[in-house]
C-alpha cells in the first residue's frame, strides 16, 4: 500500500492558475532540470530578437511561444510599449496570460540546493510566499509570521496580525549575486566567475518589505497575483532604440512598490534561491546601465515621495496617475522619461484591450505552441 | 614560532569603550558560561527587588553593582524614574555608565550555538554590527551590505551607499522565542518548554530596519551607541506600582526609532542569537501585559505618524519633545501616560545630572564592585 501511495504524485499548487513567463533569445535547455518541477504548469515563452530563429523547447512542455512578429501582431501599434532586444519583453507574456498568477525566471537560473542539500523547489516557495499575507505595516523580528511554524513576537500589535494581501514574492540567487556593472568591475573574484561562499549565504528567512520602503525588484526569479498587481508590472522602454537597459524590473519594482503600498497590499522578499549560473558581461551591462545609474539618483527620490490620491482605487488608475507624474515631474530629468510615460499609458491600453472580454478571444489565436 | 602567536589572546573589540548592563535578581552563575566573551569587559549590574539580599557573582568578573538603595541615593527624587521590581530598571545602568557603548542582556540568556556547532560570540557580532554603517533609506534584498563579502545589488542608488551610523543592534533568541503570553498560552508546545525546530529557525542575516518602520524591541540581547542615542534609552514605568509590565523595552524601542528616523541613524536586527533558556509563566506575564497589549493599539498609532519638529536637533531635544506629545496624545488613553510622560523628563534630567561634568564625579562613587 505504501508504494501505491508512493507512486500518486501530488497535483501541483495552484497548477491551472499559474503561468510560467520566460523571455529568452536560445534554445531553452535549462528547463530541463527544472523538468520536476515545470512539468505541469503552462509556460509563455517570450521569444526576443531576430524572430526568424527557431528555438528550441525539450519535449514534453506545455507553452505557448510569441516572438517579435506576434507580439507586433497581437498589439498592432501599440507593440511599441513592449522592449525589443531586452528581457524587459517579457511583460507581454503578463499580458498574454489567461491566470491569476505568474512566476517568471531567466534562462540562465537553474535548480538551488538549500544547505541541506535538498534541491529546492522554487516555485512552490513562491507559491507560499504569495498565499500568505505580508506585514506591511509593523516589523516582525522573526521575520514572516505566517511560515510553518513561526509566529508573531511580543509587542506585535493583535490588530495588525491579520496581515495584508501578498501581491509580489521577489526571491534571491545563489552563486552569482545580482550586482550593477561597477559592482562586477570591482569584485574581481566575481569578474572571474568563482565561487563567493560569503557573500552568498543562503538565507533561511521570507520578510515583507516594509510599507514605505522601495527595493531594487530583481526579475530573476519573481512571482506575483497578475490579477491583483499585473497592469503595474510594465518593464518600461529598454534595449534596442532606447537610451537605457537592465533597468527594466528596477522601473517595475519602484512602481509596483508604490501602489502596492497605496492598496494595502504586501511585497515580500528572501525565500526561495534559484542557482544563477552566470555573470553577464560587466563592460556591456556598463554600457546598458550608465543612464540607469544617473537616473536613478532622481527617480528613487521621486517614488519614494509619490503619493497616489485617494481616488485611486484601481491599479490601472494608480499607474496612470504615475504616468502622468513620472511626465511631469522626471520628463525634466530627461525626455527619455516623456516617451516612457507614454510607454505606460499604451501599456495599460494594450492590457485593457487584451484582458477585456473580446480581448481574451483575440489571446485565444496563440501561435506556436505544443497543441498547435 | 605559531605556538607563540597563538598563545596571545588578541584584545577584545572595544574592551574599554563597552559597559555590560545586566539587570537580576538572582545569583550571576549564568556568568560562567559567559567568561570567556565577557571577562575583560565592565559589568554594571542592576540588581532588582530587595536591596538587603546578597547576589554572588562569580569570581574574577570587573563589575559594579547597584541596587535599590544605591539608586535612590544616587538620583535623590529624580530615583522614582527608575522602575521596580521589573527588569525595565536596567536603564539606570545606562544612566551611570561612563562608556560609548551598551550591552544588555538578560540573566537566563546563554550561549547559543550556530548550526555548524560553533559557539556563537554575541558581543563581538553586535559591535561589528554597531561599527559598520546601516541602510535606513533603501532595501538591500541581500541584507546587510556591510557584513564581510556582502555587497549592495544591481539598484541600490550609490549615493545611498555610504550608509548611515548605526545606533542599535538587536539581537535574536534561540530556543525560547519572544512571545507574548496569549501567543504562549495557545501554544501548547511552547507552555511545555518543548523545543521547536520550526520556530526558531538559525537565519543567517543582519538587516536595517527602514526608515519609518517601527519594530518590537527586546530588551534581553541588545546593544547601543549610548553617546549617540543612550538619553531615549529609557524603560519607562513599569512593574511596582505601576498598571503594566513586559512593556519596558517596546516603549524604549518605538521611542528610540522614531528618535533615530528624525536623525537619520540606522538600526538593525538579525545576528547575533543567544540560547534563551526559559520561557517565564504565561500567567503572570499575562496580568502584566493585558493593559500594555491594550493600549499599544493607541501607542503604535501614535508613534508611526508621529513627526518631531526640525529644531530637534539633539536626542535630549527629541525625547522631551516626545515627552509632551505621548502626555497630550496618549494621556486621553490613559492617565498612566501622562506619568510616564513625567516620567521620560525626570529620566533626561538625571540623565544629564548624572553626565554633566559634576555628575561624572557622583558616578565615581559606584557602590559594591570587584575593586572597592
Amino acid at each position: 500500500m505504501a508504494q501505491l501511495y508512493s507512486s500518486v504524485k501530488p497535483t501541483p499548487m495552484l497548477k491551472d492558475e499559474l503561468d510560467i513567463v520566460i523571455p529568452t533569445i536560445r534554445n531553452l535547455d535549462f528547463l530541463e532540470m527544472w523538468r520536476p518541477i515545470f512539468e505541469d504548469y503552462h509556460l509563455i515563452i517570450v521569444q526576443d530578437g531576430d524572430p526568424s530563429k527557431d528555438i528550441k523547447i525539450p519535449e514534453g512542455f506545455d507553452y505557448e511561444l510569441y516572438n517579435r512578429d506576434d507580439i507586433n501582431r497581437i498589439l498592432g501599434p501599440k507593440a511599441s510599449c513592449i522592449s525589443f532586444k531586452d528581457s524587459a519583453c517579457r511583460c507581454f507574456g503578463y499580458m498574454v496570460s489567461k491566470k491569476k498568477y505568474i512566476y517568471t525566471i531567466d534562462d540562465d537560473c537553474f535548480v538551488a540546493k538549500d544547505p541541506s542539500g535538498k534541491e529546492i523547489n522554487a516555485l512552490e516557495q513562491h507559491i507560499k510566499n504569495l498565499l500568505s499575507p505580508s506585514t506591511p505595516h509593523f516589523f516582525n523580528t522573526l521575520y514572516d509570521p505566517f511560515r510553518d511554524g513561526a509566529d508573531f513576537v511580543r509587542g506585535y500589535p493583535f490588530s495588525m496580525r491579520e496581515g495584508a494581501i501578498t501581491a509580489v514574492s521577489h526571491g534571491l540567487w545563489l552563486n552569482i549575486p545580482d550586482y550593477d556593472a561597477p559592482t562586477q568591475l570591482v569584485k574581481p573574484l566575481e569578474r572571474n566567475s568563482r565561487k563567493f561562499d560569503l557573500s552568498l549565504r543562503y538565507v533561511d528567512a521570507v520578510m515583507t518589505i516594509p510599507k514605505g520602503t522601495l527595493f531594487p525588484m530583481c526579475g530573476m526569479n519573481l512571482a506575483f497575483d497578475r490579477e491583483l498587481i499585473g497592469p503595474a508590472m510594465y518593464f518600461g522602454l529598454m534595449g534596442d532604440g532606447q537610451p537605457i537597459g537592465r533597468y527594466d524590473d528596477m522601473w517595475a519594482g519602484w512602481c509596483v512598490k508604490v501602489i502596492c503600498d497605496h492598496m494595502g497590499w504586501g511585497v515580500k522578499t528572501g525565500l526561495p534561491y534559484i542557482w544563477h549560473s552566470k555573470a553577464s558581461n560587466p563592460f556591456v551591462n556598463l554600457k546598458k546601465e550608465y543612464n540607469g545609474i544617473f537616473w536613478q539618483e532622481e527617480a528613487i527620490p521621486f517614488f519614494q515621495t509619490v503619493t497616489l490620491p485617494k481616488e485611486c482605487t484601481s491599479v490601472q488608475q494608480c499607474y496612470l496617475e504615475l504616468a502622468k507624474l513620472v511626465k511631469e515631474k522626471l520628463g525634466k530629468v530627461d525626455p527619455y522619461f516623456i516617451k516612457l510615460a507614454a510607454g505606460m499609458v499604451t501599456w495599460i491600453e494594450a492590457w485593457e484591450e487584451l484582458n477585456s472580454p473580446e480581448g481574451t478571444e483575440a489571446k485565444a489565436k496563440a501561435p506556436k505552441g505544443k497543441n498547435d
